[in-house]
């Protein structure tokens, strides 16, 4: 079975760690240093010119380029093609606007790091992780069985099975809107001459604030409108406390607090069942 | 040197822990049961039914239940006060509305962990953490002398000083904003069935969402207008990605978040130089 890796970033080059871990050999697509670079490190065995040779093909691209990639390359007959993007709705609609001969499987690895870059990339960054798989009436059962085998040598733990639309929704809340808070919550005034006033509850609000723009406003822009409703939604709330603190109503801003401690049990005790 | 602990809740425990663990002799102020509890554990000598033979009492306990202390307890003449509690102007306020026989300095320890009561204190919760000094023209500095000595030895690493106003100002941005953020953050309704659907973001952003309504909602309305006037400019800065959002203004939306980028990456730096 031949495995390509496209993109050696942080996320493929941890996949191509990860697979030479469990004894995979891959070949690698990415510009001519970076390839150099993972074949040094022993991460792929050769760079790739061309995808039509290959049976497995993990595409670990910004999502314009592996969109792109998905809708020009030659992909040999039946191959099993899978993108790590974290918007999926935009790469089915483009993936099946046309027929292909490549069957293809969306996915979305739950893990990452606040630095890019092969060289920060890690063999056991998906150790324990979550790998959404996003299926619907056109996905081929026998790809996605395939891609769960290499997805377990790989590390991943579960592999939760979703359509595009329920994963985009999801997603918007877990990981889009927080890198907005996050980049929003450093703006303030009161940020500079912080040091020795903060515990860990400030550094957890502002860890992943330094997001590469590039890659996110067009996150943002491919998962629209859940990304808006989830922001206009995270407003609405903070406009309650702001105006029970405004009114200086203790009891209102009390129930508001107790709302969503109650709230944040609930989920921690669904989080335990599932 | 007589030392007593007023309160042995995570905070007070804690740092009855960490002097034991110095090498100190110290006595308890609580409940019966937590008192017996603290006992048990090594951490206190005996309880206190009264404060007036201490040469140190360190005050632990919710802002309200400190303040109605240090305005009517009798203490020794001369005796070194400091509390703990997450607003200091307040505090002060409340000192120094009459003549004191103590000498009071209000502290704070940026530790913390999402749990509480005595049972889960830990002797190490301060190491290498910072504890804040409130000074003004009424400060004792041998009274700081002699707190700083003991934050030491409790394991504490840097011990900021600055006036209760700046405490006020910097927590309401680190500490209390971060807390409410995090608590209307898992209110939205896509947190149900979010397991397996998130990486790091999101268990960062909602870690401190189960917040005490009874503590925080009193923490909140000691520290207005500060809290007030951060969420305020928190959500104004939301609305400005909302507005790119819905405008699909993919060019301000990128600007928006290299301007967070930016900043983030001012702040790291500004926190390795201090």
């Amino acid at each position: 079975m031949e495995i390509l890796i496209a993109g050696l970033g942080l996320i493929g080059g941890s996949a191509a760690k990860a697979l030479a871990r469990a004894g995979y050999v891959c070949d690698g697509y990415d510009l001519p240093a970076v390839v150099r670079q993972a074949r040094a490190a022993g991460a792929i065995r050769a760079g790739a010119e061309s995808f039509a040779t290959y049976d497995v093909v993990l595409i670990a691209l910004p999502p314009d380029a592996a969109m792109r990639l998905l809708d020009t390359e030659t992909f040999k007959e039946g191959a099993v093609v899978a993108d790590f993007c974290g918007v999926k709705g935009a790469l089915e609609a483009c993936v099946y606007a046309s027929p292909r001969a490549y069957r293809y499987v969306g996915c979305h690895p739950m893990a990452g790091r606040e630095v890019s870059g092969f060289a920060n990339s890690l063999a056991t960054l998906f150790d324990g992780a979550s790998m959404i798989v996003c299926e619907n009436e056109r996905t081929d059962a026998s790809a996605v069985r395939l891609l769960e085998g290499l997805y377990a040598q790989m590390g991943f733990a579960s592999m939760p099975h979703c359509t595009a639309a329920y994963h985009d929704r999801k997603i918007a809340y877990t990981s889009q809107l927080a890198h907005i808070v996050s980049n929003a919550y450093v703006k303030s005034a009161a940020a500079d001459g912080f040091a020795g006033f903060t515990g860990g509850s400030f550094q957890d609000m502002t860890r992943i604030a330094g997001v590469d723009e590039e890659v996110w406003s067009r996150l943002y822009m491919l998962d629209l409108p859940a990304a808006a409703e989830e922001l206009a939604m995270l407003i609405a709330h903070l406009q309650e406390y702001l105006s029970a603190l405004q009114a200086k109503d203790e009891p209102r801003l009390k129930a508001l607090l107790r709302e969503g401690r109650l709230r944040k049990e609930h989920l921690d005790r669904e989080k335990k069942i599932d």
